[in-house]
């Protein structure tokens, strides 16, 4: 089977971890630039990732993260942060485009962000998950499981690890070793996820 | 190179499609069964799909998406729309779940649902995002190309296409199939986006 088609196929989230694994620094910096190739909105690329790897860190967000163990236990933490006034990064992403065609995309940019806060941050969560897939993908591909999590005390968060008003908890992501075989979930069938055309009930 | 990491490398996003050309119906389906394997918060799989395929539709659509031509060229155009009440498919989800392990699960998703509207509609951006970006590489993987579309007017898709309340747009993708030479566009310097431990300015 093709190798992009397995990776997609079995790639299912893993809680338990061999705990103390080290994930190699070349190994990681390449799952994170994978990532970062991800597509997002004007190409604004609005994730930001916090690698989280000492004990100190992983014992301070333990209980944010509701006592998960899984937090513990894998070679890595990546808190996915999302950039709520992407706006800011308009004018440094195209810098290097030709000065009509740059006025024109900043001013749709500037005033698509002119609409609120709310905007901007749902802007944050849908591009900066678009990368925290490809993140869980090119972990897959290279030999490294993980699982996204929801659930923590974004607010808590926010202030241990010093993160300012631009950016949001978007979604944590633990990485490691499965430390047992991976079981993979049921998922819907298709027809109950496909329409044609326009809504259908199902 | 691993075939995973190839897709995740060489994937951009495609405006200009080859007018005319046909997906085949198995490629289709095994693009959104693949997109479908993406993880979700509790297993939700937020995600739906409403695959627009005839000339009728997407002359429909055109407009809502602020006339971009790319809505006309592509092979098909996939609305992503994302479960805002997802807590109401929990009880089909965890059906098979020993009862007193279920009643658990589903009495924190119920808890956690009760916070309101803002918070589903949140977790359907980001779960349905996670499906969005998994459907374009398995795209990728099977020699077809996409782009992801913010840029619709969500209000007018949703009377159009008769999606109900429960539902709201996240994401149109076009697919199909490059008219010319893909261009990649740049990103930001892996260290712009990477920070140790905690926020740190960059």
């Amino acid at each position: 089977m093709n190798e992009a088609i397995k990776v997609m196929s079995e790639r299912a989230s893993v809680r338990n971890y061999e705990k103390g694994r080290q994930l190699p620094d070349e190994t990681l910096q390449q799952i994170l630039e994978l990532a970062g190739k991800a597509p997002s909105a004007w190409n604004l690329q609005h994730w930001r990732f916090i690698v989280i790897k000492t004990e100190e860190q992983k014992e301070k967000i333990f209980p944010i993260a509701y006592n998960q163990q899984q937090v513990l236990d894998a070679s890595a933490v990546i808190l996915v942060i999302g950039d709520a006034e992407a706006d800011k990064s308009a004018a440094e992403v195209f810098a290097g485009v030709p000065a009509e065609a740059r006025d024109t995309l900043l001013s749709n940019i500037y005033g698509a962000y002119k609409r609120g806060r709310d905007f901007g941050e749902r802007e944050a969560l849908k591009n900066a998950s678009l990368g925290a897939m490809q993140l869980m993908l090119a972990a897959k591909a290279l030999g490294v499981d993980s699982c996204p999590m929801s659930g923590f005390d974004h607010e808590r968060i926010t202030g241990v690890l010093d993160i300012p008003d631009r950016f949001i908890p978007v979604m944590m992501i633990t990485l490691g070793y499965a430390a047992a075989p991976i079981e993979q979930h049921g998922r819907f069938a298709i027809e109950t996820l496909v329409m044609k055309e326009k809504f259908e009930e199902k």
